[in-house]
């Protein structure tokens, strides 16, 4: 078969790759991908040869979560989706996949990170990039011309996966949006108001929640001389400064996208401009960007977001940031990041006064990354509408898988043991030939809605099953014995002090229920 | 270009195919599919042949949740999370795309309608099928050997979408597993215990659980004369009786599968069979049956399983029938399935007496279909582990999208109307200007919990307002005037009395508590 011969051949070179690897010492993460790859090929010359042997791993750049992740997803979901609701929010789902055409042309370069689904007949789906494009295609399609909705759920990337810093291909996102017709900026300020509220609640430490606009931007463009044809893609460059210092960014700003030295440096100096209000104020009166009328319009709707910002105390870890870019196609005003600044690194200057200079504004840009993002996007609806009908849009999208990991490390490094499960008591006994009772006794709690659990064994130990309380931190258990059955009651122990105390049976859920809501 | 002469010939036949469809009156859903591939083509070419239209529709066999079914959705898995918490079960996630071939070979004839991403570079990867083989895979990666664990997540399916009877190519699945080698048949009692206990919270009318054994299938296929590598074949024709006549069924065996008709005529008459405790021990007796070591083996722990759902209070919702097969590959012993007989279809007999014959039973398979579904799979991941070492494994799927038809359709049919947020009360305003004076109250309460909401607009009127809090059925309003202002006071007006009151603002927070949560 000369298709086998092509794997065999394949296989050959691999494992070749695969030995390099392992004889240059390279990384543990880069030799598992090689011989997972290995692997695969030999699975394709079919079970015949011999033992399969399986490849045992999640897809590259995905990850499982184990019970103790998942509680602490709960618990951090449980207080983004709290302030969603306690903002009015409704919530809506759509699907995995989208038709392909759907996600077509709106995340500019980065595109090449979809996921495409294989064609076998039908349509051409594409995983979700983010739940921004399906959001406009679900009111388009829908014609709403205003809600208020959160979404959560998994976006998908082929991008270099980061694991440790909490970048996967695999990645959940949470957003909130508001659709509609509005005054300026005071929708935009509530998304701000969200940021601040769920980043305070997770107690993640100091943040600080950079603004910009995209009109801002393209005057900012227009007055260093960018030709018109290039916004975008110095656009994309510009948003690299949060990974890249000011000398890379010029050199690709001149270099891959064909910008003249002198544009760059105009640039250069804006985008080290950082302040609040006054800046915006300042900005306003600079000799070129007053000359722009969409410099202007930016620069105004700034100073009126700072005003909501006071009312609603969150002025002091918001930023104006020109440096802000925001590498997708569709923002058509302000934009916004909160970054989680490394403890080592001064927190950004608020004031006016611009820091001295790229080098500086690099600096500042050390840190854990982004954990909140989003902006104004008010032409994103009106691409699906088949008469282009335009649905104002603002929104905010929860950075949550760097949360989650953040949170993982707290909880590792602290004391406090992470429960799996909310369950109550145990019940167990001493004697043999006691399941059927225990079974009983089992549904009498279920029954009263009581989180209780049995051991699958007809006969276990006291203390296995006193063992299994300890280690999932099951706080009572509730022990037969045929003394006990005689008297009609339960010999009920609290693990934690090992006190013991009999408990009639018809006061049993009524005394579970006493002690563990005062727990 | 070539390329693009290709594919306009491509639009051509496709114009062509619509045509026809429109001409034959097809139904809209088979006409729309086809409508979506011209204009997919058509986008092909690219965006330069004018006005680029979009195909505003989800994939085929997907669809988008608003609001409404949000909310009905939520109070589902809150019912059936509750449950899972309730039997002390964990939870764990696995990413939506697994290897390739960690899907193969472990669905038998479905395998067909597993969804494959395009190969881009890198791992082959599919769509996960199911819960349960991603679930064997986690164990075997991590090594454990006992957990009791749920996961809810979406799955994905090729297959030919019925959408009007909940059944979709993307659907959640809620399961429920049991890992780890226990005494007979106890895990796999409350497993039915969690089905019985879903099926009746959830409120859904009468249902039935029906329940076999594969070891008892396949001493029955054994006895029958089915030649030992067609069990599984024959096994997945069974499978289908709920959906096709005994007349199909035993034609498919014998045209497609070559079963003789003797085989066939003695399945047939096994098949029939349902009962309960009586029927495995009549089986016990049987001549042929009696015969075959694992149909006893099966029907011995069918005994002793009725015998546990006993205790747990649900053996009459349980019928022991043969003809259950269950299409999955994977299953090793006991196997089930929840249906729900329509109204007009009498209850299947819950005493030993067999119907009488095929026809009967084909009869009784009228209904909406399976709810919820599992068995026993102790093969599974020892599939994954490279020494080969076996976790025994039962687990329940609740076909969640059919309850979700269900619910959806009794709250279209009630008067009840579904709330879509939680909002307690919004801030509002009579008169001009106070917009500042709104969002500072609105902040205030948002700071202390309060779920609450502020109209965007400077200006809004009060009616307007109140007809938004009508809509979305806020039950309070606070009033801000100049007056109020003066007083440090608001108007707290209930929605639906119409009733106001001036409440100081001292007081407001717990007067909006006191309130909303009596109500």
């Amino acid at each position: 078969m000369a298709e086998k011969a092509v794997i065999c051949e394949a296989i050959k070179a691999q494992g070749e790759v695969v030995r390099k690897l392992k004889a240059e010492k390279a990384s543990k993460d880069q030799i598992d991908e090689e011989v997972a790859k290995l692997l695969q090929l030999k699975a394709q010359l079919g079970e015949d040869d011999g033992k399969h042997q399986f490849v045992l791993k999640t897809a590259k750049g995905t990850r499982d979560y184990n019970p103790k992740q998942m509680a602490i997803r709960e618990r951090v979901f449980n207080i983004i989706i709290g302030c969603f609701k306690r903002h009015g929010a409704e919530t809506i789902d759509t699907p995995v996949f989208e038709l392909k055409e759907t996600l077509t042309g709106k995340y500019g370069e980065d595109s090449k990170l979809i996921y495409d689904l294989k064609d076998q007949g039908g349509e051409l789906l594409s995983l979700r990039y983010d739940l921004t494009v399906p959001f406009a295609r679900y009111l388009a399609m829908n014609k709403i011309t205003n809600i208020k909705r959160y979404h959560i759920a998994k976006v998908y990337r082929r991008d270099n996966p980061a694991m440790t810093r909490g970048r996967y291909r695999e990645f959940y996102q949470c957003d909130f949006d508001i659709a509609g017709q509005y005054d300026p900026m005071i929708p935009d300020a509530e998304c701000l108001k969200i940021i601040h509220e769920i980043l305070s609640e997770l107690n993640l430490g100091d943040f600080r929640i950079k603004v910009n606009d995209r009109r801002i931007l393209d005057g900012m463009f227009a007055v260093c001389g960018v030709p018109d044809e290039k916004f975008r893609t110095i656009c994309s460059t510009v948003d690299k400064l949060d990974k890249m210092s000011w000398e890379d960014v010029k050199n690709e700003m001149m270099n891959e996208k064909g910008l003249s030295e002198e544009a760059a440096d105009q640039i250069g100096e804006y985008v080290s401009k950082q302040g609040g209000m006054d800046l915006a104020e300042h900005l306003l009166q600079d000799p070129k960007m007053s000359q722009n009328k969409q410099a202007c319009a930016g620069l105004t709707d700034i100073k009126q977001l700072f005003s909501y910002l006071q009312l609603f105390n969150v002025v002091d870890k918001v930023v104006f940031d020109l440096s802000l870019a925001r590498g997708l196609d569709y923002y058509t005003g302000i934009i916004y990041e909160a970054v989680l600044p490394q403890a080592d690194v001064p927190p950004a200057p608020v004031s006016m006064e611009a820091q001295n200079g790229p080098a500086g504004a690099a600096e500042e840009r050390v840190s854990v990354g982004s954990v909140a993002g989003g902006g104004r996007y008010d032409g994103l609806v009106g691409m699906f509408d088949p008469k282009g009908r335009k649905v104002p849009c603002v929104g905010v999208s929860i950075g949550i898988e760097r949360i989650f990991s953040i949170m993982e490390q707290k909880a590792e490094a602290s004391a406090e043991k992470v429960r799996t499960t909310e369950v109550q008591v145990l019940v167990a006994s001493a004697q043999k030939n006691l399941l059927e009772e225990r079974l009983k006794l089992t549904n009498e709690l279920w029954s009263s809605g009581i989180k209780a659990e049995v051991i699958y064994k007809k006969n276990p130990k006291l203390l296995s099953q006193l063992q299994y309380c300890e280690d999932s931190g099951i706080p009572l258990v509730a022990i037969l014995g045929e003394q006990e059955l005689k008297d009609g009651v339960v010999k009920l122990r609290t693990v934690a002090t090992r006190e013991e105390m009999d408990v009639s049976r018809t006061d049993l859920i009524k005394e579970i229920r006493r002690r563990t809501t005062e727990a």
